[in-house]
């Protein structure tokens, strides 16, 4: 923004209502405010006499709104202050004496200034246009339809300030009765660029000034030509403008790297006790095959799993990167002083009894003295982490050693546990399990900067309940998933839903929409829950990143055909037209009474190569970008039949370098499940016994490929 | 219905408006037809002069509207015959002469009968309440508020015509801003009664004369105090009159009871070569255990899989019940022909080539021999059925032989075999599996008539992709979901949705919005999705009806507990507010830092008797109506010790008679997988990996006790 605002004269407002204690402007400080702003507000003029009101109303226009301007008068309407569609010079005339006398007759004593003349703006469509303060993301702006829709309906978007152009015009789109402002009934379309303006422009406001805690433009009247802010309503709290504690990315990184790739890790509370969580972590270390040094502290043990123990980490002879914590809450400060003092870069502290059970005061210390030593912490209140590239397994919970691409954190245990188990179940190839608990310290922000970075990682998935900085997730989120997905469960969106209706901004930005938004804005695929989680993580790294939106479904169940259909409208998916030369081509391998068009229904009884035809054409057709595939169960096409035709035909093309997405949905007996696990294992995504998740897949996957800018337009 | 409408006067108009060939109605004619069923429309009268017109607006009340009536003057807009807001009797007398004046400057020959005198409403909520005439329902009726929220955000809702007092007010309440209906903003709540009498008998004005094809009132105008009529239109179609051709509720039962359990059947093209579907058939029927006749047809055959061949179904001695065809299309009609002088009951046309191959014709030639015989069609186009009670497997798929208290149907083959699938990989009990495919004859209304009285099933699952007689399942479905369970997956939901915006109730009737009302309106249960239908159909039965709202989450994983309100929402489920005395008792058996309230959080660390110990008093606490589980994996309390607590508690409880329903959701190493099945097996829906799905099975139970009357209010 290269705008060239009055920034000074917003300064001196606030200045003013600075001096005056004030956490309000006023309609005429805030009307100065728009105006250093450029945001359009109805003409005025302060009139001291009648003759005045009349001159200024013929030059404003007919009608106007006459308002009582007094510093005595709060309420403005109780006084009889107010006078709307005032249409002729006689009324405003008129107009000035009756407002001038009811506030008299309201409050003897009261100064009055004169009255202001106000254009009376008769058309348009009222919209609202505000920015708050939230307690996750600081600086939000909000858009949405005035009136009913945005109260009822609660059909307003937000995004961070400040807001480019075409974040300015999506959020304008992206409300649900966009099409209200588009034009219905023959009603020309609203000016979108005036509001796109209007909304940049309070976003910059209050990322320039950060002590307005809230502004609210409401209404907004717009027309075909123009948009004008009717009412402006602007507050000021000195501890909006606070910014937190942040850490450079590469601080992030180069404590990161030490604590994901340690050199060395000591075990705090290393035990030979079964049963004891530090004998497990000093299992899962060992037996996990983790190839760098490990150093059991205790100091009743001279030897633990066949290592030497330490009575302290300072007796330790080499340099230390990480230190796991398997010691109780009580005994976590003073051993962090030590681990501080031996340069550790990370304390994973597995122990409970911190903010979780209300003892926020023994956390805050601990990272207290975390920060003094420059230590970064992870947890308390956690599992620990797995790193399978260094076949780290620093956690009490049983080792895991498939190798993979995916990276998952999770804000619970329960969650945590969930993952491992699902992972292990689903054979799913991890790079990183990490649990971040009461994220006393490290948080999701740390944790993307480095798996950006870490090239053994291709998707992060992340269980969330809340961010302690969401405009720095969602900074660095935005950066992270143009190169790499980031899917997001993020639990407790249901929390807010009670909030009493009305249209101030900060009361609309319910956390959930605020996060679904936000989330959007930074490129991050939302899983709607913990197995959607799960099976996007698994599945979308398997995925080529499709080409453009053509997606074509081949079904030999006409019935799985209408169900993928509606899947793909649910997760936002394009079924192609399919060009009548390609509908040709498709026609000359299915029978006469299958369909073709999209589905494409070869019908039920064919042979293999009828699918294998098929699919084939659709890999070689250019224009073609996805496919969907529904198997039938037959016996002219069984069930492992199809499984090897389709691994084959797409391997084929893969060896051609044609990579396109394919997932499949298996209808039939239980052999269908073995087919499905070969096809996954062969990176085609299918599932037995459903429509529904094998395009729920490619549908995250797609909303990823657009959001980072890889796609190119549906034919 | 007991109101005394002027039904005579109706028929008067339409007699009137047939005998000039018209198919929409006069707006005076409309108002008629109002009049008739007292639906208010505004005042109004017809002047022939200044004088009478002044007469008439005063006793009317200022302001009136003006219009020209004129046979010959149908767009009384674009010929200047219309005047808004006439507020005087110098502007009525003068609008009067205007509109007299345009109407002669538009039309010089045109016949004016006078100008129209009418109530202009100034106050009020639009509305829209029509009435259509659906394909498939029949005569439904509509409500929705008006303007942009109507057109833009589809904001409406349907119910059968005609409706009770208690169905037009759940409309009222059912749209997604019944909120502005409440009142905001301070306004005074609209008079619900006054629409929901005009939403009935616009409903009972459609079923009383079917030829109306279409009725619009919009909008209506509705305040604090009375709904008014201001547009009527009215549109007229004989054939919106025609009542599809039903069997009555004895006849279905008598033909399917011999349908379903047969004591002989026999097999149109009966085959003794492999891979042939008249082999398979055979085998399934013998292998899969029946008990009744079998006779193999086929001409050329003495002998089939040990059973005596014959070669025409009117050689076999005794009685047949059912006939399955496993020939060619082209060979139907004949051998129907002689199955039907047979007697049998049920023809079971697995082949295909009928309908669904373009060839209409020859499915109305078999359907018309199958009326002539008074013998029921199945199929064609099918799989066949199964009906385990029986051990009736007449299908070429493979024999299925789990019994249980589920009924299966799907119009698609491939849906079919996924649910076979499914249900043996799941071990789920089934009574019947149906294949309904082309639904030439018999159709859901027919199965859903004959499970009613089926001792052996509990619950009726069926996948669909239109209904031949959406009104006749309606009311079958109402009657039936009172007893048992209808789980519906009703494909190609999204097919329908780029209609225009329009506002007339005919455009608005999207197929999807109004099979999901009225599907609602019929006490079923919508599934979203095909793995969502089999998951309720494999669940709703084990768990026992709730007693109440009251719902309550005891969980080991806080972030479980998180996930599973979050899903609670999602589900329309109530999570209860636990009274103190409660509150209390649940803190006696967790850790001081667990968290009590709703979810119960146990904390993850506690042994098997914290479980134990909750989970009892959920069950034996009246005010608690369900229990959700959150399982978190730990050494202290693995998988299976959990789900063998689990079970023994809810058994002990069901012993002393108390049963509420128990689900559960696992997150853990993979040994939650055996520890699910345990708990599934015995009662307790349990999932790994997922804490949406147990949740949704739950909410599933829920809408089919709440629309069944079986539950009791939240506390």
């Amino acid at each position: 923004m290269a705008e060239n605002f009055d920034r000074a004269a917003v300064q001196a407002v606030l200045d003013e209502a600075a001096g005056q204690g004030r956490d309000s402007l006023t309609a005429l400080e805030g009307k100065k405010v728009c105006d250093a702003y450029g945001i359009p507000t109805p003409a005025e003029a302060l009139a001291t006499s009648e003759i005045e009101a009349v001159a200024y109303a013929e030059k404003i226009g007919f009608p106007v709104v006459l308002k009582i301007v007094s510093p005595d008068i709060l309420h403005k309407t109780e006084a009889g202050g107010v006078l709307v569609g005032q249409s002729t010079a006689e009324e405003v005339a008129a107009g000035f004496r009756t407002i001038v006398a009811n506030a008299k007759a309201y409050n003897a004593d009261a100064e009055i200034l004169g009255v202001q003349v106000q254009q009376q703006l008769t058309s348009g469509q009222e919209v609202i246009i505000g920015a708050t303060t939230d307690t996750t993301f600081g600086k939000i702006v909000a858009f949405g339809l005035g009136g009913v829709l945005v109260e009822v309906l609660k059909d307003v978007t937000f995004r961070l300030a400040p807001t480019s152009q075409d974040e300015a015009l999506s959020m304008i789109d992206g409300i649900k009765a966009a099409q209200i402002l588009k034009g219905v009934r023959g009603a020309e379309p609203a000016d979108r660029a005036a509001l796109s303006t209007i909304i940049q422009r309070v976003s910059q406001l209050v990322t320039d000034f950060p002590q307005l805690s809230e502004v609210d433009l409401n209404p907004v009247l717009v027309t075909a030509s123009g948009a004008t802010a009717v009412d402006v309503r602007i507050l000021i709290d000195p501890a909006a403008a606070v910014v937190p504690e942040r850490f450079s990315q590469e601080e992030i990184l180069a404590s990161m790297n030490r604590i994901m790739k340690p050199a060395a890790v000591a075990v705090i509370g290393a035990s030979a006790e079964e049963g004891k969580i530090g004998n497990s972590v000093m299992k899962n270390l060992v037996n996990g095959g983790y190839r760098g040094e490990i150093y059991p502290i205790n100091p009743k043990a001279s030897e633990i799993l066949d290592r030497k123990a330490f009575k302290s980490i300072a007796d330790v002879p080499g340099d230390v990167d990480v230190a796991v914590f398997a010691i109780p809450a009580k005994f976590v400060a003073a051993a962090l002083e030590e681990v501080g003092a031996k340069g550790v870069a990370g304390a994973i502290l597995i122990p409970s009894g911190f903010g979780e059970t209300g003892n926020q005061e023994l956390q805050d210390e601990v990272l207290a003295i975390a920060r003094k030593h420059g230590v970064r912490i992870l947890g308390p209140n956690i599992y620990g982490y797995y790193y399978t590239p260094e076949n780290l397994c620093a956690t009490f919970c049983t080792p895991y050693d498939v190798k993979g691409q995916v990276a998952l954190t999770s804000q619970s245990g329960g969650i945590g546990m969930a993952i491992l188990g699902f992972s292990r179940s689903a054979k799913m190839g991890v790079s990183a399990i990490v649990g971040v608990g009461n994220k006393a310290d490290i948080d999701e922000d740390d944790l993307l900067t480095f798996f950006e970075s870490d090239d053994n990682t291709g998707l992060i998935a992340m269980h969330l309940e809340d961010l302690k900085d969401g405009r720095s997730f969602a900074e660095t989120a935005k950066r992270v998933s143009t190169k790499k997905p980031i899917v997001v469960l993020k639990a407790g969106r249901t929390a807010q839903g009670a909030k009493a209706a009305s249209s101030h901004t900060g009361a609309l930005a319910g956390d959930d929409k605020v996060y679904d938004d936000i989330l959007r804005q930074s490129g991050v695929i939302r899983a709607p829950g913990l197995n959607d989680m799960l099976e996007y993580a698994r599945g979308i790294p398997l995925l080529p990143t499709p080409a453009g939106e053509n997606v074509v479904i081949i079904t030999g169940a006409g019935g799985s055909g209408v169900l993928l259909s509606d899947a793909c409208v649910d997760n936002g998916l394009s079924l192609m037209e399919i060009p009548e030369d390609l509908d040709q081509a498709f026609r000359k391998f299915i029978p006469p009474f299958g369909a073709a068009g999209n589905p494409v229904d070869i019908t039920g009884g064919e042979p293999p190569s009828t699918y294998r035809n098929t699919i084939a054409l659709g890999l070689s057709d250019e224009r073609v970008h996805s496919l969907i595939l529904g198997y039938w169960h037959t016996i002219v096409t069984p069930p492992m039949v199809f499984a090897k035709l389709v691994v084959a035909v797409v391997e084929e093309f893969r060896a051609k370098g044609i990579h396109k997405p394919v997932v499949a949905s298996l209808s039939g007996d239980i052999e269908v499940e073995e087919a499905s696990d070969y096809l996954y294992q062969h990176g085609v995504v299918a599932y037995p016994y459903t429509t529904e998740k094998p395009v729920a897949v490619l549908g995250a996957k797609y909303r990823w490929a657009r959001a980072a800018g890889l796609l190119g337009p549906a034919s």
